[in-house]
């Protein structure tokens, strides 16, 4: 575990007691989910475009077709800003002033790397896929030639980021605790539902263990 | 249902037929979560922030503490983008280039206008709360004024918006069809958990309906 240097740009100034900015906190919010939303500036306007992701160590790797408009704007080499949120919960307080959410957020600044040699790409979207569903990438073809000329890659290197978590249950004024309403938190989760097979399906082959015990929260898992 | 223009900045370039530019499609995505990423700019660097957001028509409400930097950048009128995203599943194909994700996403570009009357201020904290939890307004205790002065409450016109969608099933090449690996979708959905109940509650007061009845999804719930 690290403690990432504070910014101007990641400095919460807002609740800063629900601020984080160690590497354990950081990479177990990021590990919890696989769609980022990257944030990036064409001509002067903000777009956001939401897209998988995969981390590995201090990096996370995103990849999308060529020419997509988003890739095409990292590579110029700017600063984005990329954002992944966790919604934990509702906290439903007497008030409607003290009604919140139980959330984990992670912001992290930084300049994509175009990942352009064969084994480096295909490294990438094995750490995507891995990061995905663990255990699929043994199982299936790998990407050819064709299909990685077809992908770009890059990657980003979390040095400047910090997380965001609100959690645990409601904080309600003294004066309205007798009213007469129902007070708590009302926890979500993301569950796998069951799964749905192909139809051209071969009926020998089982489902693998990576999907029956699929699940997104897996506690500790730093490297 | 109404049809919006397309822009430059909403036509899905990539993929074009996973978009959709009907009202009806993009609130209903909307409508199934409360989370919004809004991006905006700081002295040229983007930024994203997650908020908690509610729809009505075709207007959506944000609101945040006063001098947030969000907020005070929102203020100065310039176009923000506000991100939507709902991952619905894992589509796992048998070569690594087929896998891809189930979603459902909406990408909004609004200037955001400042609610300041207090009516008006209430009206849209009771318009993001009952799209959070529908039911709950009744029961709580509103707004006082000094609450609605710590409060800042913005509106978007949802007129320059789009969706883009992904659902079904894989998609693989002919000559990958007889490899013995398990293909097919795994659904993934947000769902409530027990509800934790706080620990001052009175003992006589019940869990509402609208928390033990609690989903996101609704179907069709257009205005």
């Amino acid at each position: 575990m690290k403690n990432l240097n504070i910014t101007n740009r990641t400095k919460v100034n807002r609740l800063p007691k629900r601020a984080a900015y160690d590497t354990e906190t950081i990479y177990n919010i990021l590990d919890e989910t696989f769609i980022c939303q990257v944030g990036f500036k064409i001509d002067g306007q903000v777009y956001i475009i939401p897209t998988a992701f995969g981390r590995k160590d201090d990096h996370i790797f995103i990849h999308g077709s060529k020419n997509s408009r988003m890739l095409n704007s990292i590579k110029k080499g700017e600063d984005v800003c990329i954002s992944v949120t966790l919604a934990d919960g509702l906290v439903l307080a007497r008030s409607a002033f003290h009604h919140s959410i139980n959330y984990r957020s992670v912001i992290i600044f930084s300049i994509g790397k175009e990942n352009i040699e064969p084994d480096k790409k295909t490294e990438a979207l094995k750490i995507i896929l891995e990061h995905i569903i663990p255990g699929r990438w043994n199982d299936i073809r790998k990407p050819n030639q064709k299909e990685l000329n077809a992908t770009s890659v890059f990657s980003f290197k979390i040095d400047e980021a910090s997380a965001k978590i609100r959690s645990g249950s409601i904080i309600d004024d003294k004066e309205d605790l007798d009213l007469n309403v129902w007070a708590g938190v009302l926890p979500l989760e993301v569950v796998p539902k069951e799964p749905v097979k192909d139809e051209g399906l071969n009926k020998s082959i089982l489902l693998p263990e990576y999907i029956i015990n699929y699940k997104r929260k897996k506690g500790k898992n730093v490297d």
